[in-house]
């Protein structure tokens, strides 16, 4: 997290850490706080707690510590759900780490998720419906994401707009919530305002998780933590695979290995090298770019200030990043 | 539910389950709505939602309609953590039916469960930030249940403080909260009143689980829809385990079998006989009877209705039922 963006945040986001700490340390049972540490020391970007503190302050909020409970309330439940989806993805490695369910045991993991889960809301609670709201209603999009997800595993009929809608669900609604409470936080009485942050974070959103999947392909493991081709080995209906499925000289094998269950490493890594030969990455960035304009472009209908060259920043570093 | 305790309440608890419909309908994914559906026609005995609307009614509530969306919540909230149990208890049965993960798959079913976990908070959302609070609160400690039980299985060092504070935060603490949702939703500001009706609900909790884990030594598959013995099975601490390992003349055997991990059905069955050759089954009963007579003795200091003798009826039943 030593990019540039975050340098006019990073006391809140320092204040986020602790307020994480501090409520995962009134878990009573000690192996059940242990796990907890155990997620959240292996540090995420901290992109939900970001967008918390840059609405409410792009909003003109000047007391960010308020952003800062509901920041870290939204990366509790954002990692609680991780450790779900690792279970249900069976993923060995996240972030460099073994995976919770790897390290301790499945069930152990599923309680540990729910604990999270709850202490997130617990520390949500103080603040008011509205704020609770826009989370739990992310939280419920989680679901629906995951299952279409699951729909389109090894299935060739996966297409960019169910594509779209998958990490709409996985991944855009939660920080497009966690950047409402905090512009909420900021104006509780503008509608407009509030919604207008919400639309600019769904689209950087949407453009984060594009590039996630397609670091699944041209990643390297020491950036991003984990083996490239994971995603094509479980079968997931990515946009780097659904446009390379398109492709007239390659997309017949890379869809002959996609529909096949229980891909290999070396057939991922197959369909990879066939993938990198069509426009698909090319077309990944540009869908990427899209939605990162999209939200550029109604940022710029807000004040100047430190924070939104912080936001305008933040969604360079999502595009161009590599892990 | 053909007790005699539910018939003043009947209509609001016909209304919970069409809450519980109408909330798990609202899933797009067909799937995700299907399994939601399989968990709740799988019909418990909505204890949950019950205590909730008599609670309400019990402080004088007017318009038992309000208790109605919270006792759903509540109750979703329960089936949500159900869901997750039966997979880290590798349960295979829940009330006569296939545990959800059996039927679908684990990594669909913790989804599910996460789903309408998110369902019974987004349900009571609109309502105040202390009842959120109490649930979150329950949901929190259900988690520290969990992993104090975790502690103790096949551990022959439970005893009865262990096992009170394990099923406090696994069973009567949510109870509790339901019932403080609809104490609260009644006289928002009679804390004391509030305080009571929570004190009463967690002693008929408490006397609830007990129960319930009695029933794993001495019930009948027919009512119960779960096989006997499947806590001895998975070295669960119960209480009539707990305290036939104290016996002068069977307990060694007992604890042989409940140390052991990797308990087979015969040797559950044998702990089961030797079970019953102690003093443990009454020694349940007369604990159960303690906190169900320490929730009456409260009981009897708030005024007479046809509510409060529902609860009392509600607090028979719970300490005499074979299911």
């Amino acid at each position: 997290m030593a990019s540039n963006w975050s340098s006019c945040i990073s006391d809140e986001l320092a204040k986020v850490e602790v307020v994480m700490d501090d409520v995962t340390a009134k878990a009573e049972n000690p192996q059940l706080r242990e796990m907890c540490r155990y997620v959240l020391s292996n540090h995420g970007k901290r992109i939900r707690p970001a967008m918390c503190i840059l609405s409410y302050r792009l909003l003109g909020g000047t007391e960010p510590d308020k952003a800062v409970d509901l920041g870290a309330a939204v990366e509790l439940i954002h990692n609680a759900t991780l450790i779900h989806d690792d279970i249900n993805d069976e993923g060995e490695m996240r972030r460099g780490a073994k995976a919770l369910y790897k390290q301790y045991s499945l069930g152990k993991s599923i309680v540990a998720g729910d604990f999270m889960y709850a202490l997130g809301f617990q520390l949500m609670g103080s603040t008011s419906k509205e704020i609770v709201g826009y989370v739990i209603e992310a939280a419920a999009a989680m679901g629906s994401g995951e299952f279409d997800q699951k729909k389109y595993e090894h299935n060739i009929d996966a297409d960019e707009t169910q594509y779209i809608k998958i990490i709409s669900g996985k991944t855009a609604h939660l920080i497009e919530a966690s950047a409402k409470c905090g512009a909420y936080l900021a104006r509780p009485d503008d509608y407009e305002a509030i919604q207008k942050v919400g639309d600019i974070t769904y689209n950087v959103g949407l453009a984060f998780q594009i590039i996630d999947d397609l670091l699944d392909v041209i990643g390297d493991t020491k950036n991003t933590g984990k083996k490239v081709g994971n995603d094509l080995v479980e079968g997931k209906p990515t946009i780097p695979t659904i446009y390379a499925m398109q492709d007239p000289t390659y997309g017949a094998r890379v869809r002959e290995i996609f529909e096949k269950e229980n891909t290999s490493y070396d057939e991922a890594y197959e369909a990879i090298e066939l993938i990198k030969k069509t426009d698909s990455i090319e077309r990944c960035f540009a869908l990427a770019k899209k939605y990162s304009d999209l939200a550029l472009e109604e940022l710029q209908t807000l004040e100047d200030s430190v924070y939104k060259q912080a936001m305008i920043d933040l969604i360079d570093y999502i595009v161009a990043r590599d892990r």
